[in-house]
C-alpha cells in the first residue's frame, strides 16, 4: 500500500510542509525510519532525529518549531501521538481487510454458514454445522472443528485449531498455533496403577474481544465450558486447563499456567510463567508477579502476590532480601550460639 | 445424536419413570442442565436440583426417594455414577467412530498401508513407507511422515505432527498441535563459539495408551529412540527432551520441562511446570511438585520432593514458613548480637 | 539407504577387515547396534561390546589390537570419533536432500519466487511477493505469509508458520509448529479498565545459521524488527515477545520466557525455563542458570547468575544450602533468644 502525503494529511485534517506527493508505503520510529517509511515526533528528546531522519515524511505538531533544514516532508498536526496511532490502526485494519475471498482448495462442510466479507485461506478446514459471522478471517491451514460459532470480524491466524463445539464471540483474535478445546487432562487412577481416560464432553467458550496467542492450549471442560470472559488476552504458550473460568479484562502474559476449575476474576494481571493449583479462586484486580506459584485462593481484590508458593508482595521482597544474606546470618548466629556456650 | 429416554434406559437396564418418548442429545451436569440434557444424581448433597433441573431425564438410584415433584424423566439404576460414566464413554466413542472416511484432498505418500475403518481429514499427510493400523483416525491437516508405524485405535488430532520414523503403540490419542520426532537441541560448541549442530538422526517410540497433549513437543533420539512407556500420560506444552526414557503409568502435568536423557521411571506423577535436568534417573513412584527443579538423581521409590533445587518435600514446607519470617529472624538476631555486644 | 562396508570405507579413507560386501543402513550405538547398522567404538571403555554387538560394521582406531573373536566387518580409520561424525552429517545432509520436488496441491501465492532445487509439500502456502533462495525445503502444512525472504539451504518443517514480512537467512531450520511473527503482546488500559490492541506491524528479522525449535513462538515487534542474530540456537517451546534483540551464538533452551525489547548479548547461553523481564540487556557470555527469573540488567560480561530473582551462582548456592536449614537456624535463634531473656 503506497500514499501520497497529501492523501494521509487529508486523513489526520493535517497540513504538509514540503513534497505533498512525496510516497510513503510504511511506517516507522523515526530514529529507524528509511526512505518510504512515515514516522513521527511527539516527545522534544527525539527532535535531533527530526533532523537527521531518512523519513520521507514526518507528523510534527502545529507548535513544532523548526531550528535547522529537515528533508522529509512534515504533516502538521494538533497531536502527533495520536495520529500516529490512528494512522496504526488504520494500517492494521487494512492489511486484514485486504485478505478476503476464498482460496483454494479450502474445505467446508455440510450445513455451515459463513457471512459476508470473510477470507478462507487454502487447505483453511471448517467442519459441519459451523455457524460463522461477518467480516471473518480464516488463515490458511487453521482448522475449525464441527459445530463451532464464532462471531463478527473473528481472525483465525493460519493453523490454529478449533476443536468441536467451540464456541467463539466477535472481534477476537486467534493466534497461529493455538489450540482451542483440546481435551482436558483428566484420568482416572485404576487399581492397578494404570490411568483411565475421563471423557471430556464440554466445550470452551471464548466470549467477545479475546485475544489468544500463539500455541497456547485451551482444555475443553469435563462437561459444561471453559469460559474466557469478554475482552480478556492471553499471551502465547499459555496454558488453560479443562473448567476454568477467567473473568473479563484480565491479561495472562506468557508461558503461565492454571489448572482445572480455577476461577479467576475480572481485571486481573497475571505475569508470565506463573502456575496456579486447581480448583482455587482469585479475586478480581489481583496481580500475580512472574514465576509465581499461587497455591490457594485470593479471597480479596487488589491482592498483590509473588513467590511460589505466593504470598503477598511486599513481604516476599523483604523475604528475598535477607534470603540472599542466609551465609552472613547462619555465621552470625554460630558465632552467638559459640559465646552462649561459654 | 438423539435419543429417547427409553433408549438410553434399556443401554443401562434401567427403569423409566415419566415420559418415556422424552429425547434426549446430550449429557451435563444436573446444577446446569438444559432441555434436551440427560443428567445424573449419585450424591444425596446434590438432591435439591433434582426438584428445579432443566434436564430432560435423570439418572437416579433405585433406592432415591422423591420428595417433591419433578419435571425430568427419572431413570432408575443400581449405582447413577456409574451408569452415567458408561454414558460418558459411548458418547466420547460414538463422537470418534463417526469420523469415518477419507476427506478430499488428502495425501497419502507410496508404499504406505493403512487399516481399515480409518478417517483421514482433508489437508492430512502421510508419507510413504507408513504402516497404519485398523480404526485410526488422521484428523484435518495432521502430519504423518515416512516410515511412521501406528497401532490400531489411534488419534491423531488436527495438525498434530509425527516426524519420519516416529513409532506409536494401540489405542494412543495425540492431541493438536503436539510435535514428536523433532530434532533433539544437540549442538558442539567450536572453537570459535559458533555451535555446529549435532545431526539427530533417531526417532521416537510412543507405546500403546499414550496420551499426548496439544502443543507438547518431544524430540528424537541422537540415535536410537526417545521413549514413552505404556499407558503414559503426558499434558499439554511439556517439553521432553532427545533420549529421555519415560517409564509406564506415568503422568506428566502441563508445562513441565525434562532434559535431554532423562530416565523416568514407572507410576510416578510430575506436577505442572517442573523442569528436570539432563541425565539423571528418577525412581518409580516418585512425586514431584508443581514449579520443582530437579537436580539429581531420585534414588528411593515413592519418593517425595518439592522445590528448585528440589527436595523432601516436608522439609521444603518447613523451610518455606521459616522462609516467610526471614525480616523478624534478621531482626532478632541483630537483637542478640547488640546485647552480647554489650 | 543401503551402502557396503566397502563403499564407507572409501568415502572414510579407512581401510576394512572382514566381509567388505557386507550392507549397512542405518547408523547405532555399539551397544544398541542390529544387524544392518554401522557402529563406532572411540572409547576404550566401550571395548567389550565389540565383541558381543550384533552391528554389521563397527568403525575403529588404526591402533586398535582386537583381543577376541569379532562378528562384525571393521573399518580401520585414524580418528573413528570424527568420521562417524562425519558419517551422521553425510547420512543427515541426505535425508534432507531426498526431500525435492513440489507435491500437489500446494498453494504459491502471485509474484513470489523459489529457487532451484527445493522442496514444497503437500499443503504447504507460500503467499504473494516472497523471495525464497535455493535448496529450500518447505515441509507440508508450512505456512510462509505474504512478503516473506527466506535464504539458501534454510529448512521450514512441517507446520511451522512465517507470519507476512518475516526475513529468514541461509542454512536456518526452524521446526514444526514454531510461529515466528505473531503480534507482540501490546494492549493499552483503557479509562474502563478495558485493553485496547496496540497494532504491531513491525516484523521478525531471523540471520543466517539460526535454529527455531517445535512449537516455539517469536513475536514481530511493535514497529521496526525482533532480531535474532547470526548462529543463534533456539529450543522447543520458546517464548521470544516483541522488540526482542537475541546476539549471535547464543543459546537458549527450553520453555524459556524473554519479555518485551529485551537485548541479549552474543555467547550466552540461557538455560531452561528461565524468565527476562522486559526492557533489560544482558552482556555478552552471559549463563543464566536454569529456572531462574533475571529482574534486572547484566552488566558484565562473563556473568553466571541463578535463581528467581537471579544473582550470583555462587553467592545463590551457598543460600539454598542455608535455605534447607531454617528451620533449625529458627530453633537454635529461639533458644538464644530465652537464654538471653533469663
Amino acid at each position: 500500500m503506497e500514499f501520497t502525503v497529501q492523501q494521509i494529511a487529508d486523513l489526520l485534517q493535517g497540513t504538509v510542509e514540503g513534497d505533498k506527493s512525496a510516497k510513503v508505503n510504511t511506517l516507522a520510529k523515526i530514529e529507524e525510519a528509511n526512505t518510504g517509511a512515515l514516522a513521527f515526533l511527539a516527545n522534544s528528546k527525539y527532535e535531533p532525529f527530526l533532523y537527521s531522519t531518512n523519513a520521507s515524511a514526518v507528523i510534527v505538531s502545529d507548535k513544532l518549531e523548526v531550528k535547522r533544514s529537515v528533508s522529509a516532508t512534515l504533516i502538521r498536526v494538533a497531536d502527533p501521538y495520536s495520529s500516529f496511532s490512528s494512522l496504526l490502526q488504520y494500517y492494521q485494519s487494512a492489511l486484514i481487510a485486504s485478505k478476503t475471498g476464498v482460496e483454494e482448495p479450502s474445505f467446508l462442510g455440510k450445513d455451515s454458514q459463513i457471512g459476508d466479507n470473510h477470507y478462507r485461506g487454502a487447505f483453511s478446514y471448517i467442519g459441519s454445522n459451523c455457524k460463522i459471522g461477518n467480516n471473518v478471517r480464516i488463515f490458511p491451514q487453521a482448522y475449525i472443528g464441527d459445530n463451532v460459532h464464532i462471531g463478527d470480524n473473528t481472525t483465525v491466524f493460519a493453523g490454529a485449531k478449533l476443536y468441536a463445539n467451540t464456541i467463539v464471540g466477535s472481534n477476537c483474535t486467534i493466534h497461529s498455533g493455538a489450540v482451542v478445546g483440546s481435551d482436558g487432562f483428566g484420568f482416572a487412577p485404576q487399581p492397578d496403577g494404570s490411568y483411565k481416560a475421563i471423557p471430556q464432553i464440554g466445550n470452551v467458550v471464548l466470549e467477545d474481544d479475546i485475544s489468544v496467542g500463539a500455541n497456547t492450549s485451551i482444555d475443553c471442560a469435563t462437561m459444561g465450558s471453559t469460559f474466557i470472559r469478554k475482552g480478556t488476552k492471553i499471551d502465547n504458550l499459555v496454558q488453560i486447563a479443562h473448567n476454568v473460568d477467567v473473568g473479563s479484562h484480565t491479561v495472562i502474559a506468557s508461558q503461565t499456567g492454571i489448572s482445572g476449575s480455577v476461577k479467576i476474576g475480572n481485571y486481573c494481571v497475571v505475569a508470565g510463567q506463573v502456575g496456579i493449583v486447581g480448583h482455587i479462586s482469585i479475586a478480581d484486580k489481583t496481580t500475580v508477579g512472574a514465576q509465581s506459584g499461587v497455591s490457594k485462593s485470593v479471597k480479596e481484590t487488589g491482592t498483590i502476590i509473588q513467590g511460589s508458593p505466593a504470598f503477598d508482595y511486599k513481604q516476599n521482597l523483604r523475604a528475598m532480601a535477607v534470603f540472599r544474606k542466609l551465609p552472613e546470618l547462619q555465621r552470625d548466629l554460630e558465632l552467638l550460639k559459640e559465646k552462649a556456650a561459654n
